[in-house]
This record gives structure tokens, sequence and C-alpha cells, in this order.
């Protein structure tokens, strides 16, 4: 299988916004009608938002996810957006594509601290995606994802 | 109706970025497996994400649409997300109910020249939400949104 089997969507799997006060930032998006994921905690807030997540995630923990160094003027990651396959080879392979179409890899396929493995490339603006595989995220046909509850 | 009746969800009707170069975006995207959208133009680029639509807007025109100043350092806007809503009293009672939550007010509801009405809310951290109430979108009763074909 080669880079471009895999692409964008259908989907986007994440919104994550690098936030300075996550406690702030939760009680801000509830007091606006969102609910919290159960799996949500003092480290990073999940909220479904029809078979999307939009996460809030400190920014430091988002820019050193990312790969970028926290408090660096130019790279540091305030927001990324996700896509979440169903390999960890797709992983790489996604990565591999946006790098084929001029892309800029942030961070090599590796294992974060929550399990499954990551790496995030750059668009032609320096916004972030992030290319995951987790095993507490489920992926319907349609793209959409949910996290999974805690087993 | 007051403006607690009115919030976000149940899915992010936009996500779209500020781009430098909307030609050299727009076929990053293609080459990552998008479709634009029919009525993507010179202006404005639209992939349907699953009912959701990710856009590529000139940086300086979102920044000007989100009310803040192209150019200027703290607040240029290079990223937003938006919440549609079904009327147009709806834009006004989203944005109040933004500031009750401590949100700040970017832009007051007014007329875009594409239609409708739209204003803008900073989240604690300054990120922009557009609320927008936008005849060429279609909103499902499940929150997912489509570009409406041209008439």
């Amino acid at each position: 299988m080669n880079s471009e089997s895999i692409g964008l969507g259908p989907a986007i799997s994440f919104i994550t916004l690098g936030v300075t006060d996550l406690a702030k930032s939760r009680i801000f998006y509830e007091s606006m009608g969102l609910e919290a994921h159960p799996r949500s905690n003092s480290y990073v807030v999940f909220f479904d938002v029809g078979g999307q997540v939009f996460a809030l995630f400190p920014r430091e923990s988002l820019a050193e996810d990312a790969g970028s160094v926290p408090g660096s003027t130019e790279t540091t990651i305030t927001m990324s957006l996700a896509q979440n396959v169903a390999s960890e080879a797709d992983v790489g392979r996604l990565l591999q594509r946006a790098v084929n179409a001029g892309g800029t890899l942030l961070r090599e396929p590796s294992a974060p601290p929550w399990g499954g493995i990551r790496g995030y490339f750059a668009d032609p603006d320096g916004f972030a995606w992030e290319v995951a595989w987790n095993p507490g995220v489920a992926i319907g046909a349609d793209g959409r994802v949910a996290i999974r509850n805690e087993t």
C-alpha cells in the first residue's frame, strides 16, 4: 500500500485548542452548553461535538506533543487538527503523503504516554495536524470518532 | 427565549484556517485527498468533512471578518471555529451567552457581503468563534451542515 492510499477525511477527528488555564476554559465551554466527556481529567478535556472531538489541552502540553518548543517564537503550536487512522502503519503513510504534498514533518510517528502512535505535520502556513492511531478512539465507517469508555 | 436556550453544539459547523496563499493551500489539501466543494472560488475554499466545513480563507480576510486588525500584533485572528445557528436572532443570543460566560465580543451581529448575519466572540484564550446565520448553509437536526448548491 502506498502513501496515496490514505488521505485526510472523510471527517476531521479532533480539534484541539492549547489553553493557558484548563479549568477556566472547561468552565467557559461548559457554560456555553457543551458537556465534558467522562474521560476528561485534569490533563485534558474532551467534548463530543457530533462525532468529532473538541479538546482542550494545556498550551505547553500541546506544543510539546506537536514537537515544538514551548515559549519559542515562531514554532509554538497553539491549535491542532487531528486525523485519526485505522492502523499504526497508516500514521507513517499519511505523514509521508503530507511531506510529499509540501507539508513539513513536525514529529515522526512515536508513542505518546496515553497509548497508540502519533506524529505531526504542518501545512504550508504552519498549522499543525496530528495523525494518530489510538486504540482508545473508535472510528466509524463515516470517519466520525468516539472516545471509548474506560474498560 | 433567553440566551441560555441556544448553545454550542451539537456539532461545530466550520473550521476556518486563515492562509497566506489560498491557491497553494488549496492544492496542498487537495493533494492530501480532500475534494473542494463546487462553490469554492478565488476568495474562499470549502471542503465537506463529514457534515462539517473545513474552509481556507485568506488570512487578511479572516482577520478583517473577525473584527481584528490585520497586521496588528496580539489581535490578528488566524483561525476560527464557527457555530451556525437556525435564525438571525440566535446569532445575538449565542454571542450574549458567550459574553455572559466570560468571552469577549469581537464583532456585533452584522451582515457580511456573502449574505446572512454573523458575529464573533473570543474564548478565554482569544480563540475566535464565528456565530452565523447563513441561508446558504443547511443545518441538519444533528447539527451537521451542508453548503447549498447555487440556485
